[in-house]
């Protein structure tokens, strides 16, 4: 499943204090497992691969299929959570082309993640003349971004459709609160679910996601067999646990200064999936003046960019280095007899080949040069091996947060700047 | 032109420390100015506004037009300098999905930039029948991921267009030496210069930015007119000078402990000027075990995400936010008679304007928090101001590296992988 090797890690943490950490892994997986700790309340990821409404499952491959056959356009609203991990789903497996290469199904676009006019202007061109459908994804349908992004694109649907509007929306919110529900009832969109006990970033594996993807032709049933043997494995209560192994690791290195972690990737592809992942460890961990600054590095590009950095800068960082094995496309570089470039020494070697050799190159580059990599080992590049992952990544967050000692499910500091907000535009009762 | 706002970044830095700054911005200035200092030899892009050739210019215009005029895909091969600030200064004028928007020019694709089996398998896909030129970027041509990528294209192409095939491809490269320059001779490419005195990462304003830019429909010659009016006022040697004010801060915060700086955007557009940002900055600064670490983060999206470390994570940041004012896109948020939503209160308001509200709620908010905000503002996005804020961040990443202390210009730490990675490959002359 998933390997964590630890081989240059170790080399900057001695195995003694691997053994002492142990412990704090041992209670902290407790609390994931069993609650009892500020947060319990937003546990239902934990067993949601076993657990997930298989009624409403169905009821999403279905919808996927309505809209496949009626819409050449959806358009995604929602923010955080409640678009980052689907997209980053989809690129991870697309590619970040993937409007351009996925010929028989719908174009799948995210807004209401930004207020610029110019996303917005971009969007209404891409759309034209075509037909689309709308899935809105909100727990509360008040958040500002998506509710004003909702209401431009509910007017666009209007114009096109008149009283067949309402078809082609679809809620993804609360079962049974908050203004998204309520219009959704109104008008008669057909709504999904954001289970009460799954925080917004740990909801990618819940209709959140489920329902674009399915529209994306992703095999979400293999991304919950994935996400099913993780949870199985990752239950464990031993330093076997690669989630245990993980989350030692980065406290212990953040205890030691690391206070930058980098998620290498070697796919561009990857892109907002380490986009996901910052989101997940940054919101998590990030309160009481603690916590990871979480950022990313796409190699092999930015080895020719901060990679100077990485090699050579300031010594407060580490990287935890995707490792997704071989690719099934094989490309092997051709023989040139002019061989101009002199690159014949690799000619019938795969890419796949030269890209392992400077993945390990760049391992023992940074090592030598005082950055320390973990490397998250998961075969193959596909549905399962993607649930997998996502699962993982979930689970050593809960752990890590709870290690460094702080509530891994809430975010406070999210409020300050929508209060000030709120202010400014003079939103009622917010004017004090 | 540029205002550096620097209110309340001056909540963190006393009066005093920036006046006590001006004295080393005025040495770093005039070794910018007239060289004398490690690194002199790459001083060629201060002047390039004014001094660059017009006979290329003009050439890369008229091949911009056979490109458009014979090929349906543009695709460009580079790594580092050589595609990040083409590729930013297109998304940012044209948006991320500029290659669905822009229907009267070819598709533009970067590649050469990653050893991903899965990015060449989606090049080949998106090409499909189509026709198809090549501009291969490279200065040597010996930099493994793109020469080996090339290597491919090249095959492509001489599969499809035979004899012909050297008729579509490009070369920009070295004026008189190296394997591209040998190559293109031989084979009748045409070729464009990359100055010798011009590093990569300072090279997008060369014919290694322009002549993709020319294709994409970009109006190199107001970026152009951008930079020269930029290098003009950043000329000035005094502390009125934006740049010196920007670099004055980032070193004053960085002498704080904030060692992180984050390139805050308001445009999803941006995501890639936040890349040649990173380059810029990590590579001319970070070596010798220094420098500030160059991250971004993409607003609204990441007030709901990273937003709350930013807020409440460890307090060693700072965050430098583009403001480019309103846009030319205007879009109102409609009055609803059900305001089921509750955002009527923001009816007949423009998208801008709750932008700028967010904006300002974040910065108040960040600096309540601890984390100060610089802020640069470019009025209006267009080709002339995107030539203004290139040089502008050039400018001033060369003044801050002095002022730090360090070569702007030189990437040492890049060789180590490559070291390594050659050894494993066993590439002639590298097996010891």
């Amino acid at each position: 499943m998933i390997k964590v090797d630890l081989t240059t890690a170790e080399k900057f943490i001695t195995r003694t204090s691997f053994e002492q950490t142990w412990e704090a892994c041992a209670a902290a997986h407790a609390k994931l497992m069993e609650g009892g700790a500020p947060g319990e309340e937003y546990l239902g990821w934990v067993t949601l691969p076993e657990n997930y409404d298989r009624e409403e499952f169905a009821r999403i491959i279905a919808t996927a299929q309505k809209i496949k056959s009626d819409s050449q356009v959806l358009v995604v609203v929602g923010i955080g959570g409640s678009y980052l991990g689907t997209r980053a789903i989809i690129e991870l497996l697309q590619g970040q082309n993937h409007n351009l290469t996925q010929k028989d199904r719908p174009e799948i676009y995210f807004v209401g993640n930004s207020l610029s006019s110019n996303a917005f202007y971009e969007l209404k061109t891409i759309i034209g003349q075509r037909d689309f459908s709308i899935n809105v994804v909100s727990k509360s349908g008040s958040t500002t971004e998506p509710a004003v992004i909702f209401r431009l694109l509910r007017e666009l649907a209007e114009q096109r459709y008149g009283a067949d509007a309402h078809k082609r929306i679809y809620a993804t919110t609360d079962a049974e609160k908050g203004a998204l529900h309520q219009m959704a009832l109104e008008e008669g969109y057909e709504m999904f679910t954001v289970p009460d006990d799954v925080g917004g970033r740990y909801s990618v594996l819940t209709s959140v996601g489920l329902l674009p993807l399915a529209v994306a032709g992703v095999d979400i049933e293999n991304i919950m067999n994935g996400a099913a043997r993780a949870m199985k494995e990752l239950a464990l209560g031993s330093p076997d646990n690669p989630a245990w192994q993980y989350a030692a690791a980065r406290n212990l290195l953040y205890g030691q200064g690391k206070k930058i972690e980098l998620l290498a990737v070697y796919e561009p592809g990857a892109r907002f999936f380490c986009e996901w992942f910052k989101q997940l460890f940054g919101e998590s961990e990030g309160k009481h003046g603690r916590g990871i600054f979480p950022s990313s590095i796409e190699y092999t590009a930015d080895l020719h960019s901060i990679g100077q950095y990485l090699q050579d800068g300031e010594r407060h960082l580490f990287e935890t280095v995707l490792d997704f094995g071989t690719s099934e496309n094989h490309v092997y570089v051709p023989y040139d007899t002019k061989n101009a470039d002199a690159l014949n020494y690799l000619s019938g070697k795969n890419l796949d080949f030269i890209k392992e050799q400077a993945f390990r190159a760049a391992v023992k580059a940074h090592a030598d040069g005082g950055v320390p990599s973990v490397i998250v080992e998961i075969p193959g590049l596909k549905a399962e091996s993607v649930g997998v992952l996502v699962y993982f990544f979930e689970f050593a967050c809960g752990l890590s947060a709870y290690m460094l000692g702080v509530n891994p499910f809430d975010q406070p500091g999210v409020e300050a700047y929508k209060k000030e907000m709120f202010r400014r535009l003079g939103k009622p009762g917010h004017t004090g």
